[in-house]
């Protein structure tokens, strides 16, 4: 028996059933990255689409790797401790103690990864049962995209649970969109293993309230959820807000993992560097998940990262700190594209953190070609505009499951984490455009 | 209700049974690298286990990270694409495809992974479904320890066929441990979905015989099974012996997945990235889970890789191809280590590939401590010689399902990939050792 399977547009024919792939990959062959990454690449496009910097890392992180390759000691280019390389969690747990209010042992609970992306999928699978008694995972949307197929392939239930608009109208800043106290509670079971939130959360750029974040804890000591806290972006977090750990919250450290990314951190997403940090017996699982799937992550990366993080741990809180100035960095970015798309009539929504916005297009009147897939308007809109503009995003309802892909419907998410003439591309794209709509 | 777990000896309560970890790694918890790395890397112990050099990686290989960090390029430190950076898997199919005697298509039928230990870890949670008519995994023994975990945390059966001593008595090379054919035709059936073979193999050193590819060759078309060829020693193959590709014999390209190691191959086992070769459908399902496990690689460490290998292959046979020149370099270090063990009574086998080799240990009298565990007589006695003897090796019974385990019990893997005052370092204690068994 033949088995045809469509992936990203290219029909591949398995020779038998026993060259097919696994059942547990069945519905996650679609990949909003691998299909919008491959479009943006295309001659001439101007990419605001994957989330990366254009510029280059900071100097001191580069030169760290530098001085690590030009090393003599052999035992950088070679196999280090499973998980985690020793310097690297003792530069982490330094970093992270006074975050988090307590002392991180470095050897027990921390656990580094191929990026926050292999963090959420060793604990993902070191704690999800399939079709378990508690195999429900809470989701709340917008949702980085990777969470439901991680869920789907460790054999557990999503359960997605809406930000939503908290006026009609128009929306201007992604704080608008909250929580609802009761939805919320009524997703929490006694099936209820995890909860994943994600704050600073992408795409939206909204930094989850102090009342929001206790909700929750609340809620995950009442049914004994353990919570990942997905906080890549917690360096980008603007003047006027605060990002939270909700395992600083009384009674959730025993029960939270607090994921973070290197790429993230310094602007270096080639690296592939992140970690998880909580209690040694919530770990066990991810670590042996770890173990079984790369076993360990590349040493010289992890010696470089150790040095760059003693470094900024050394001036934290000075203006040459990084992890103090990117944020700065990024508002006059943030401040501007939000200018441009507004003088369009796509109304952004300004993000309190992280360097993504999303914009209301749909004031935009586009005659969008009919390709006969049954797909929501965002991605035949970005598609054309890729096509059309030479100018990439990427659609907002990958981040929604497929019940409420509607909400992200009417958006395009924007990455604005990149150099001011290529902001300035984008701004000469949107008004040609606009002049376009607009013949004098 | 508490779960205790046992891991390496130490003790962790889970909370609730909520914190508990997936059943899926029930079974996994041991892992003789997580343990033994650690004995390995006390104070004063000469590290002989895990299997990397102590010596500088190759000079063109470092220089190649170094130019990738001094590039101006900001893009070498951002993500690249999913499945493989574009220069770095167009240059492995340049350099494989005469191996493979066939022009190897680098967007389709390349995986680049977190190493041969990722790439595998894609194969087998790609392929294999968890009680499925068809989840029998063949695999070869002795074995590389994580195949077993790997397919049982899939949901697969292993089924296990040990390479037998060819004759009584003493063992001398790796090549008289041998396949039986009618015990592995006994072991096939319409279940078979997987056989993984190993050559050269890792711990014994063998190369695989034209004879024996050719009967898991006709036994993988017979039974419709995917043949999964491990072969990242395949450039440390001595003179004498030559390696064959089984993917290169009749009807195998289009039913063979081929894994290589970047690590393997230029002393840089701390870059972590690996490679699966085969047909495009069969990559299908171990794409999907890269692309959910840990989405991309490293793209400084894939760009100065691409380097590395462009340069390789512009002087493949010439004497200063590192591909040609590490076997050669490893010879005199593999015979004076045979020479030593032989001399204390540890009768080596000696490797007709590879850098490991394994030691008979039946002869020597120790009088091992009982500390009370239920272990084969290998892990005692390498547990003893690393406190005793201050000498780590790995205990090879690791390699072998439960029930043969007593097949490595009497041996001890040494590694020999390290400098030549390493060996001469281990030559002295293995001659004290002598010298206070045999007091003049």
């Amino acid at each position: 028996m033949k088995k045809w399977i469509i992936h990203n547009f290219c029909a591949i024919v398995m020779a038998s059933q026993k060259h097919t792939y696994a059942n547990r990959l069945v519905g996650s062959e679609n990949n909003v990255w691998v299909e919008f990454t491959k479009l943006a690449s295309e001659p001439g496009v101007l990419n605001l689409g994957q989330g990366f910097p254009d510029f280059k890392a900071p100097e001191h992180v580069v030169k760290s790797l530098q001085q690590v390759i030009a090393s003599e000691n052999p035992f950088l280019q070679q196999y280090t401790r499973s998980f985690g390389h020793p310097r690297l969690i003792q530069a982490l747990a330094k970093l992270f103690s006074p975050f988090l209010k307590r002392n991180i042992d470095a050897f027990t609970e921390i656990l580094l990864s191929v990026g926050a992306y292999g963090s959420l999928f060793c604990i993902i699978q070191g704690l999800v049962n399939p079709g378990d008694e508690a195999s429900a995972v809470i989701i709340i949307e917008p949702y980085f995209d990777c969470y439901e197929p991680m869920v789907r392939t460790a054999g557990g239930t999503p359960v997605f649970v809406p930000l939503r608009p908290s006026k009609k109208g128009v929306i201007s800043s992604s704080g608008d969109w909250k929580l609802d106290p009761i939805e919320l509670e009524s997703k929490f079971s006694s099936k209820t293993k995890l909860i994943i939130i994600n704050t600073p959360n992408n795409p939206l750029g909204k930094v989850f309230t102090q009342q929001e974040l206790e909700l929750i804890a609340e809620l995950c000591k009442k049914f004994d959820v353990v919570c990942v806290a997905d906080e890549v972006y917690e360096w980008m977090t603007y003047p006027g807000y605060k990002h939270l750990k909700i395992a600083t919250l009384p009674g959730m450290w025993e029960r939270t993992i607090t994921v973070g990314s290197a790429g993230k951190m310094f602007s270096v997403t080639g690296w592939k560097l992140g970690w998880s940090i909580g209690p040694e017996n919530l770990l066990f699982g991810p670590k042996l998940v770890h173990q079984n799937c790369v076993y360990t992550c590349p040493t010289p990366l992890q010696e470089a990262l150790a040095v760059a993080i003693e470094t900024e741990e050394e001036r934290l809180g000075a203006a040459d700190c990084y992890l103090n100035s990117l944020a700065l960095e990024l508002l006059p970015k943030r401040d501007r594209l939000a200018q441009v798309l507004e003088s369009l009539g796509m109304h952004p929504v300004v993000p309190e953190a992280g360097y993504f916005m999303l914009a209301d297009i749909s004031k935009m009147n586009i005659d969008l070609p009919d390709d006969g897939k049954d797909e929501p308007k965002d991605f035949k809109f970005v598609r054309w505009m890729i096509r059309e503009k030479k100018l990439a995003g990427i659609p907002p309802s990958a981040f929604f499951c497929s019940e409420h892909k509607i909400m992200g419907k009417d958006y395009v998410r924007f990455c604005f984490i990149k150099k001011d003439s290529t902001l300035a591309k984008a701004a000469d794209i949107l008004q040609n455009w606009k002049a376009e709509m607009n013949p004098k």
